[in-house]
């Protein structure tokens, strides 16, 4: 999926947004806006959405020097999350669906989005999953586990922090003893590392491992050998949040995409209103 | 009232909606966005919103050579207003206090704003002017009117197209004898220039002026001597709209300030909640 123009005004939106949490000094603050503003305007855009947020936020920690940004609303993010957990199984267990649950579960949290527009911070967590079961859930959820089934090696691809720990609530109703999870090579937005992983206690059930990049998404040419491997080699991918919708939705692979519609672009480009919970298949010769 | 870093993805946001608005040609319409952003980039901070978005607005014009882009989006917005007149007025007439639903109309009608975040669209007025009538109204209506029988000379600063034609409503409910109706002076958004005052019917209540500006404010600097020399002489200015606010929230005057609260930054500084319907006081000698 390629940038519009729309897509620009939210990039400034993210930038001021970090530049006013990393910097207290007003004049390095406008220092470091205008600078990412800057690059908005004079970069490349033709590449996907998450590309251009890897670069301002390449520059975002380069300039500030603070590696992670974000780690602290990641930590209030896998909290909130992991105090819910309890309750939230509890719930799943009653569901005539339990299957179904899991998933709305995993896409519900997918809205512990820093970068979007149409998020909910920590804060927000309980109230929000409260609108998450009476929704329309878009797509085939019963060709997703089908899928998984017949699948010998499946990929899944995290997305943010606090949201991966409803993941594993997911993965544990799929054939998890074939599933590989990959989180971010290194910390850009909210975006799940292995820290959030091991927070999760994902590799309790799955092996967990890293795509080497550090795009809010997966830019299958900026990742490590090692996953292009394994991507390569997966039969089914579990692609997880809207940045690896952006970044692989014009991959020949078989990919199910789970994420909430979270800006107009995307709901314009998979024809779904913002707020819409999507499953969304993908087939390797689309 | 000065710019803040929350503003300029704003200005982002204004410009690739106008950009998208006037320009059919994908790579006219990329670089006039990147000339734009560069712009925000590149200008001094320090002044009002409204001064920004003067400075993008007139190159928009030049560059697409459009010298009035939301023409057509203020001929709808007066038409819808115009449409529902007859029906507000009955409304009004019912009421028990006719002066307090007049100025809320005012007001409301103030959403008719195409730069803003919080917008409607002419489509939307009438479900729109359903929800003013309950919501709180935030400041002194009895002072507004105390002040303005006391007011020898009176300027009325008018906003948006559309919205005038609900200003014509308040006009006539205060002394409009001693009432001067300030338009601004060029096309800028869809502001009211003296096409839709004319359209209004503004000048069959009071007379109407423009104040030689192309901002969608009232930058002082930046108006005609004659409307300074109007300004000075006032002894009550009722200015409408966000606009207005941003520029005269400093200048020490007696003046009413009737708008809806339209974004976080006007919130933050004024204290009420966005959407709120603000009649805000500024003395003289504040």
């Amino acid at each position: 999926m390629k940038t519009t123009l729309d897509c620009l005004p939210c990039f400034a939106r993210q930038a001021a947004e970090v530049v006013t949490m990393s910097v207290d000094d007003p004049a390095r603050r406008e220092a470091l806006l205008r600078r990412l503003l800057r690059e908005i305007a004079g970069t490349d855009w033709q590449g996907s959405p998450p590309e251009m947020a890897q670069r301002l936020h390449r520059i975002i920690r380069r300039e500030t020097g603070i590696p992670d940004p974000y780690r602290r609303v990641k930590d209030e993010m896998n909290r909130a999350a992991l105090d819910l957990l309890p309750r939230l199984r509890d719930h799943l267990a009653r569901q005539p669906d339990p299957r179904e649950a899991a998933v709305r579960l995993a896409i519900g949290g997918n809205l512990l989005d820093a970068g979007a527009k149409t998020q909910i911070g920590a804060e927000d967590l309980p109230r929000h999953l409260e609108t998450i079961w009476p929704r329309p859930l878009r797509g085939r959820v019963d060709d997703l586990f089908r899928a998984a089934e017949q699948a010998r090696c499946i990929l899944y691809l995290a997305d943010n922090a606090g949201e991966i720990v409803f993941d594993r609530v997911l993965i544990e109703v799929l054939p998890a003893e074939r599933i590989t999870v990959f989180v971010r090579g290194a910390p850009v937005i909210n975006d799940a590392t292995m820290d959030d992983a091991v927070t999760a206690g994902l590799p309790e059930v799955a092996p967990v491992l890293d795509n080497g990049s550090d795009a809010p998404g997966t830019v299958l040419a900026d990742c490590s050998p090692a996953f292009r491997e394994w991507f390569d080699r997966a039969d089914l991918v579990i692609a997880k949040g809207q940045g690896n919708y952006e970044t692989l939705s014009d991959v020949p692979k078989r990919i199910f995409f789970l994420f909430t519609v979270k800006c107009p672009v995307v709901a314009a480009h998979i024809g779904e209103p913002v707020g819409s919970l999507v499953v969304k298949e993908r087939l390797a010769h689309e």
